[in-house]
């Protein structure tokens, strides 16, 4: 039975993952704090990048020997097996720890099964306890465990009546210094950055993450099916982080940089690159969390192959009556058809609103906890 | 000197004012509260029905003698003038009230002027307490005195992605039932409701006011330049409110009810008609607020000229990815020339999301107060 120390304690281990967004992958972020039996926090720790030491580990060090008779609190299930670092269940059984609290049952064939082994250890083994908070705080990584594909966040900054750029194609700047500011945080967060070749033509950005002490950039990514959008000087093949340039198998990419071109087959039907093949190399690659930034086009491919988890829309107050929409051709054309979503958020981001969503029904993804 | 007590009784005199909202035009909304010399509230009142009396008289009436040396609180500053009733400057005077507290002057040349006539006759007379709520409070009314054309509310429902229809024209419905009878919230405050002759055509919307108890039902207007658009049979043509259509000056409108037919000249330049005609021909009418419901022509050219006062937009979390926008036409070509707003709230209706916005740029109608 879980009280409310325990509540407050798991509580805690997720604030402590979420320092760890954007630099773990392709690792989960994981929070663990350690109480002894009097309740009193004796440690505490979360993953910090990959390679280095898992929650457990930072919270047992901290711990010492208070960790005898201590309880546990994870919000992943704890790991079984060896990676680049030793089974977290072997560290928890060496400390002593007599009871383990985790939030999220770990998905991962690999990794799963240290709630077993505690439990067969003779560990009292608790799953559960908020569950759905640490579910949300590592939506993410679970989803990209469960689905075999990176987690995917669609951004939009558009107007009020829905436009991503004014007529002349001008749209510095529809949203506020604070969005823009706040879509950095985004990219910080995420393993990739992905753009369609419109974008590339028409913006050349950069997509770095910019104002953010010691953020790990996303790899960049530009849908350039054809090779003619992403040019030598591209902003997006500065030295600011790697980048890969999808072209089609067939398309003359001599231009980019050879190490820059990630060569997919072309959709099977309709324009474009196979979206499948797409996540797959990127999921291969180690990427766990994709920020799709547009445009419209690439988005709309993405809605209709049902593989956006997360909307996040910047509304600016402001109107224009004539320009493109933040999404196109996402193979919709009856109100029946359309895409429903949950609100999840709405919070003010300077002048602007910004709005957060997911698809209202259960995705896959959702079934497998 | 205003003290809490002064301002607790001014709110509740808006409080009171609001309940009038949809049912006293062409007057305005006003609220009254009258407290004796220990604070204690004696009398309220609001005003309830163009023709009825003032809030004033209700208040004086439920003090009775024990207004003799009160002070009494007003929303907007009492009329000087005699009208359907006599002023409220005299009756305050005649009840002995000693103090007059208003919030926001009367900018109607032939109402104005109260405020003078009791500080002639020695009432402590004081303007300004909580004036920016009561402003907003009345901010149809005000604007209407002010600008001599009926405010404008534009109100459209419309997905996360800026659609308000799917490709197929489809859009019922994009926003939840809570949405839809906010919607008539609106409908029961203004004096008229304003569509295009593409929403008559496309949806034959009926226009009325349903499911709220008691409201009265707004004039219906239908821009229909070239009488095309209204059919006889089309149910905003029904019995449930007066209609006005509005054609050019030259259509052939001998299908249409004699007494609905409202002729104006055509726009000096471009399609439609003369819309300060069209504003002109309402407000002579009586009309002080209008609730424009699209379509997005009619909603740009308003835009365009300057005549929208306030933005409804609800937003529904849905994407189509294709269909027509909430706005075009605006006249607005790059991204400076946009129209700024100011998001003045933000709620959750239903699944729904209810943005207000403004004008950012202070209209001629904010100078005058």
């Amino acid at each position: 039975m879980d009280t409310a120390a325990d509540t407050t304690a798991m509580r805690r281990a997720i604030t402590l993952a979420a320092r760890g967004l954007g630099s773990t992958s392709p690792n989960p972020v994981v929070g663990c704090v350690i109480t002894d039996a009097a309740g009193t926090v004796v440690g505490e720790g979360f993953h910090q990048r990959a390679g280095g030491p898992h929650a457990e580990v930072h919270a047992l060090r901290a711990a010492g020997e208070r960790a005898r008779g201590a309880t546990a609190y994870v919000t992943l299930e704890p790991c079984d097996h060896t990676g680049r670092t030793g089974p977290c269940s072997q560290a928890l059984l060496a400390a002593g720890v007599s009871r383990v609290v985790y939030a999220v049952a770990d998905p991962d064939p690999r990794a799963g099964g240290g709630g077993d082994t505690l439990r067969a250890a003779g560990v009292r083994t608790e799953r559960g306890l908020l569950a759905d908070e640490a579910e949300a705080g590592n939506a993410a990584w679970l989803t990209s465990a469960r689905l075999g594909r990176p987690y995917v966040l669609w951004k939009y900054a558009a107007t009020l009546d829905g436009r991503i750029a004014a007529a002349d194609a001008t749209s510095r700047w529809i949203t506020s210094p604070e969005a823009r500011a706040d879509v950095h945080r985004l990219r910080a967060e995420a393993d990739a950055v992905l753009v369609g070749s419109g974008t590339a033509r028409t913006d050349d950005p950069q997509l770095g993450v910019r104002g953010i002490d010691g953020a790990a950039q996303p790899l960049r990514v530009v849908v350039d099916t054809d090779a003619t959008a992403v040019r030598p000087g591209a902003r997006v093949l500065d030295a600011t982080a790697p980048t890969l340039v999808a072209v089609a198998d067939d398309a003359p990419a001599g231009h980019l940089p050879e190490d820059a071109v990630l060569r997919l087959p072309r959709a099977a039907t309709g324009r474009g690159l196979d979206l499948d093949a797409l996540l797959e190399a990127l999921h291969a690659r180690g990427v766990r969390s994709v920020l799709l930034e547009g445009g419209p086009t690439l988005a709309g491919a993405l809605v209709a192959a049902g593989k956006v988890d997360k909307v996040v829309g910047y509304l600016a107050p402001v109107l224009l009556g004539a320009g493109p929409a933040a999404l196109a051709d996402a193979g919709i054309t009856t109100i029946s058809q359309a895409l429903r979503l949950d609100v999840t958020e709405t919070v003010p981001i300077g002048p602007d609103l910004r709005v957060t969503a997911v698809p209202a029904v259960p995705a896959p993804a959702r079934k497998g906890n």
